[in-house]
């Protein structure tokens, strides 16, 4: 369908910040119109399931636009000319003192794509040793361990509702875990 | 983990918006330091995974912030003072030209819980009609019919990568579809 496309007429920054910028384009409309589109532009972002015997390692983060602590599994964002591989390795470190031996990658998702370019790399390591952690000193997340079962049930009741971790644990649970385990 | 928790000192506008705000906000983290937070003000929005005789009803739309066509389940913006369940019969009716006769919520997701306090209210319908398309003049989407079964292979092979999407299509296989079906 070619005739859904839209055409970037003017492209304006209304901010540059430290993990995001936003602009206001101008877009012309398949149908000749102008229209204006507001857009987050993000560097991209990982997220890692870690699964060893069962169980599953989570942060709990209180996250400032919700204004409360919610349960994820360990991402973060892109740095600058980062590899997503490295920025796993260096967030697992970072969050929950994970060494990663082996990642597998479970997809990407775009979160929000009617006005952001983020994307999410979603990782899986089953393969990993705990080292010391290596905390971002101004960042304040807790380590949790959850069974996987236990997980899948908190998606079901609600009291997991971060995208990223939603779609890593039912990838995940799709992908690889079998009947009855 | 009382200790994880910001306290917000000020907040200041940068930008006020047609679908989305941009604050930021200066806290006091929990060893007393002061931090800024990147704000990302969004009225939420809804999503709704139409499923009748195991096909399901999509929409593809050209994402701007992507550029490019993506496939992803009927949604839309909460309009002020609007409930969620209106939004949905709303754009179902606008989008894709369906008649919901009855919706079940399947979940709330936070796509991105790190800037935004966006969330995303999750419907499914199994029970409508086809009636006139009710389409926005501006807003150019075109319905697609697809089997559950193709679906769910275009999320494992990565070319549906919209997160409400792929939460609303896995959460409803875990709940509604057997096995074999």
């Amino acid at each position: 369908m070619k005739d859904m496309q839209e055409k970037k007429r003017d492209s304006q920054y209304l901010y540059r910040g430290r993990i995001l910028n936003l602009r206001r384009d101008t877009v012309e409309l398949p149908n000749g119109k102008e229209a204006f589109r507001e857009v987050v532009e993000h560097s991209g972002a990982v997220a890692c399931l870690a699964v060893k015997d069962g169980r599953a390692v989570f942060v709990k983060q209180f996250r400032s636009p919700l204004n409360e602590e919610i349960l994820e599994i360990p991402a973060g964002r892109i740095e600058k000319g980062e590899n997503p591989e490295d920025t796993v390795v260096r967030e697992l470190k970072e969050e929950v003192g994970i060494e990663a031996k082996r990642l597998w990658k479970l997809g990407s998702i775009f979160p929000t794509p009617g006005y952001s370019d983020e994307i999410i790399h979603l990782y899986l390591t089953d393969d990993f040793q705990s080292t010391a952690t290596d905390p971002d000193e101004d960042e304040f997340v807790q380590a949790v361990e959850i069974a996987l079962s236990d997980a899948l049930a908190l998606v079901h009741n609600g009291e997991i509702k971060d995208a990223k971790t939603i779609c890593a644990l039912l990838i995940y649970k799709e992908k690889y875990m079998r009947e009855g385990k």
